[in-house]
């Protein structure tokens, strides 16, 4: 259930219930690919670090140690220790970017596994099926992410093909959820809007797919190649169809920047690697800029990474010590670091929450999506 | 300070007060090599792991970040995030297994580093000054270890050497000791005994070591290529001559019965890297034996690594999910596993000092040394 507490322009404050319990948004998923977070973080880690909403891949899963694996532990929730609520990407972006031999065809889509080379067939049916045996709060609809740019015919297609696969995701879900043996019998199901950067397609394709009244509404196929100029305008174009009263998750992004831009255009849900991946080479989110710590400067800086910033890793360590762990291929250094960024990404969007609640979004958005945008 | 609590034939029960607190003792030291502990565990997991003390290492930490600037930032505490005791080794060990061209002179040693291949020299008052900088509670005197076995003539001049150098080792511990900048104004000296596998030898050097009156007596050179039982043999004849009143730590010792053994001959403190190396490799101690994650018979596992055991991993994670994490290069999975193992090390020694409390260390021997030792 989604319930929109407060709006400013199309900047929405809401609340999304599901399952594993309530969700304030806009919210930021913290990604989890393999079950776990990178960098050693754990479940509890996720907690101090104010994680409301944890992400994993159906395609990773599947494959390893296979979703079969994970649903006779008792789901992905029991198997991974975090009891909050969860969301599987549905696979299709892991078929179409890491899988090798991939033919698409209107059952769905053939490919080799990027482990070992096993051919693999996943088609809407099998994603949900898959979900469900994860038993994730939120499953998403199994769809093609085509590059940008791609030919205006290719993507036409594609997102029809996309809308006769959501059918599919929709009723396969329906008679999961109805099985006795469900893992989470409450697992809902989010749409992907597609259509590459042609606004027509866009909308035609939203149009569509908001006809099926489903559990939430992604914007999928961005930050994919185009540029940010067009990300924002398809936003601007898109989601005034999306319907109003579900969230709208803007799939992969972003900077800081990006996520205070979209929000503005009435975006909910975000997710992205950003955060766990820049930590990994040294690359420390403030509000101030990128803060890399392999730079010898900071070898004897005694400060905290951010030092305004109040997540257990500033209130402990000096930039000097992680610099060294790093330098010196110590495992704690990733660790530290991936969950500085996490912390800083979910206290963004604490501000962006706070600032929407006290009415002054167009305000923070002034006075931060620029300077970030230049800075990150 | 070293209060002797209890003993039970040459077992000791005993308390060890230094700068940063009272450690009960028997007790295992946590290796934190280059100032972390490997699989990305914290400072904070330590106290939750029922570490006591802390060790790292001089020759790791003067070469990388370097002394000066541990000492810069305040010292290895403040570094690390570690308020307890900690016990540094002199580099003794490590200059004379990790570094290249190594030269021994009266003077010190000449040995190039194992990182960058620099020159560097050091000798017992460099070990002093790099460890009074890290401001350990505890140094280590800098010491030659040979391998086992060494002819009896080298081992022999070596021990002289390093009795020689204990006294320098004293001399300037007393001198940093008493400077006004000084990091740790109460740091303690251990010596350390060698001798190889010589029983006359042995205790010779413990008897001239012995008459310097220091904090505590180490025993070197052990574990470094001879068998078990030549161990507690060496143990055997020379813990007799070693100051009754001070600690006694065998150093870089060992597997869980090598542990009971050696308290059973009068040893109090322990350090090994087997539980954080057993870790990474997906190996995990029980009573039982090594219980190896790896085996595919675990995939479908829901049980604890341990199902008797208390520790934070066996409380909320199970043998499928660690599992999965080793199989897919998790970190998280390397972090679970060291946690679990540091755990059951610091937990047997719990059980140990429970034993020795109850006047049934002789009973605890029997019924766990061998079994143990046929097991791990």
């Amino acid at each position: 259930m989604f319930k929109i507490l407060k709006t400013e322009g199309r900047a929405r404050r809401g609340e999304f219930t599901c399952a594993h319990g309530t969700v304030q948004t806009p919210v930021f998923q913290n990604v989890g690919t393999q079950g776990a977070i990178k960098g050693a973080v754990s479940a509890q880690d996720l907690k101090d670090l104010g994680c409301q909403i944890e992400l994993s891949n159906t395609y990773h899963l599947h494959i390893r140690p296979g979703d079969q694996v994970v649903r006779a532990m008792g789901g992905l929730h029991k198997f991974m220790n975090w009891d909050g609520p969860i969301l599987t990407d549905s696979g299709g972006f892991q078929v179409f970017s890491l899988s090798s031999l991939r033919k698409i065809k209107e059952e769905g889509v053939y490919f080799s596994s990027h482990v070992d080379g096993r051919k693999i067939f996943m088609g809407p049916e099998e994603s949900m099926q898959i979900q469900s045996n994860l038993g994730s709060d939120i499953a998403m609809a199994f769809d093609e992410c085509c590059e940008n740019p791609s030919p205006y015919e290719y993507v036409k297609a594609s997102c029809e093909r996309t809308t006769r696969w959501l059918h599919r995701c929709k009723a396969e879900m329906a008679r999961l959820n109805s099985l006795p043996t469900t893992v989470n019998p409450k697992q809902m199901l989010f749409a992907i809007n597609q259509g590459g950067t042609y606004d027509d397609l866009r909308v035609a394709h939203m149009k569509a797919i908001a006809e099926l009244d489903l559990d939430g509404y992604a914007i999928g196929g961005l930050a994919v190649g185009e540029s940010t100029e067009v990300m924002y305008h398809i936003l601007d174009e898109v989601v005034p169809y999306a319907p109003e009263n579900k969230p709208r998750y803007l799939m992969g992004v972003g900077t800081p920047s990006n996520i205070i831009e979209a929000v503005w255009r009435g975006v909910d849900f975000f997710d992205c690697v950003m955060p766990t991946r820049n930590a990994r080479h040294g690359h420390l989110f403030t509000w101030d800029g990128i803060r890399n710590l392999n730079n010898a400067k900071y070898q004897l800086d005694d400060k905290p990474i951010d030092e305004h910033c109040h997540c257990p890793v500033c209130q402990n360590y000096s930039r000097a010590y992680i610099r060294h762990l790093l330098k010196s291929g110590e495992m704690l250094g990733q660790r530290l670091t991936v969950m500085h960024n996490l912390w800083f990404y979910n206290n963004l969007m604490v501000e962006i929450r706070k600032a929407l609640d006290e009415g002054r979004f167009a305000e923070f958005r002034e006075q931060w999506s620029e300077k970030l945008g230049k800075r990150i």
